[in-house]
């Protein structure tokens, strides 16, 4: 079997999310693997480096998939980008080693979060970016976001029921960026839990609008309670850039 | 009578461009009438600085109307992008004197053309660049788009039917400028004709895949034959980013 690892990118305007679903054909896994099993001639299961929700984007997405189809990387690049819809794209095919696993081999993933902060809409940037016409005080939100960086237990924001599942994480680097009206929100770390960069992005629009105080950001990871937390922000301002490995 | 002054931005893509028709609601400068007809109480009729094409974008269109209306241009402003679809936006609205003519008054116009030079589409720019695969030499392109500065007849590069109106235009500025895969091309002057900067950018993309040498333009220029110069490439590259005033 080969194992192939492919660079994705795609808009996710009109998908319901990475994951594949039953009910539903609309989801980019959902769409690869229709592509695939069709191109290789048999079930072909595509896995992804981790789940985008419904409305997220990716500029670099990673997955991989195994196939005995002989297909050259290049003629897969093409096969695809010919039969996917315009909003899906490959950008690179690679044959890896049997090993790679997109999801389990991953150590970190890199997100940006767009915002418009302006009375007026970005005709645009409607689809990659979120409005907000409050002036947000800068240096507040980056106080907020220092409170952030490095290994916390983030269950205070996040929405997954609880589990049994760990929700300590490590934040290597929040950015906040200005260029002209558009702000752009970096975040790396070694992962992210269920809705965890847009409820920190609600948390940091709200300090910056001065409607809490930067150092609630300890309080609410010290507490773990998602009531205290800001609000969930709009998909459509959130794109994985990267993902990072070994 | 008051002159209202307003700076648009629009996505083109689901437009038969700006010009109304009686035949369609579809038109940028349709959808703004009736707004405005609606919005002041009295038949508004909407003059722009000049038409764009089914399909081209604005960042930066000029358009003026004259009312009765005591709104604010605060509260114009904000009642119009409450109603305009989302791909329609208006930036500024100011009161100005009532001599100003949007299109008469116009002295030029700044335009840009962007194109995507690879094998592989880009998702985010699918509505506003245009994918060419084969290599492109930026330094002929340079080299013909040289030849077009200045004053011409530029007979050979438009659509229009033979009429009486003059052909002639000045350019004052063509760059290209790279950015990874993406080519920003620049055009700048003190007015263009029915398809001419999309059949500028064919016939400058063919010189720039070796099809024809740079020196062609200026035998389109003097012979006047639309026949001679290139395709017309899709509108959806093209957005008008300035209209210059005195």
């Amino acid at each position: 079997m080969r194992n192939i690892r492919l660079l994705l990118q795609y808009e996710g305007t009109r998908y319901q999310g990475w994951q594949k679903q039953e009910s539903s054909e609309n989801t980019i896994q959902g769409r690869l693997e229709a592509l695939l099993t069709k191109m290789c001639g048999e079930k072909t299961e595509v896995q992804g480096s981790g789940r985008t929700d419904a409305g997220v984007h990716a500029k670099a997405q990673i997955a991989n998939f195994h196939t005995v189809s002989q297909m050259s990387p290049e003629e897969i690049l093409a096969y695809m980008n010919r039969y996917l819809p315009e909003d899906i794209a490959v950008l690179e095919v690679k044959e890896v080693p049997e090993r790679f696993h997109s999801r389990l081999n991953a150590k970190g993933k890199c997100y940006q979060y767009q915002v418009i902060n302006s009375a007026v809409p970005d005709v645009f940037l409607r689809r990659y970016a979120y409005q907000q016409e409050q002036k947000l005080n800068l240096e507040d939100m980056r106080t907020a976001a220092g409170y952030l960086l490095g290994e916390h237990d983030f269950k205070g924001f996040t929405s997954s029921k609880k589990g049994r599942k760990s929700t300590v994480r490590r934040i290597d680097e929040i950015t906040i960026e200005k260029s002209g009206e558009l702000l752009t929100f970096t975040f790396r770390g070694n992962g992210f839990l269920y809705h965890m960069i847009r409820i920190i992005m609600g948390t940091l629009l709200e300090t910056g609008a001065g409607l809490r105080s930067p150092q609630e950001i300890t309080q609410i990871l010290t507490e773990g309670s998602r009531e205290k937390a800001g609000v969930l922000v709009p998909a459509k301002g959130l794109t994985l850039v990267e993902v990072m490995y070994e």
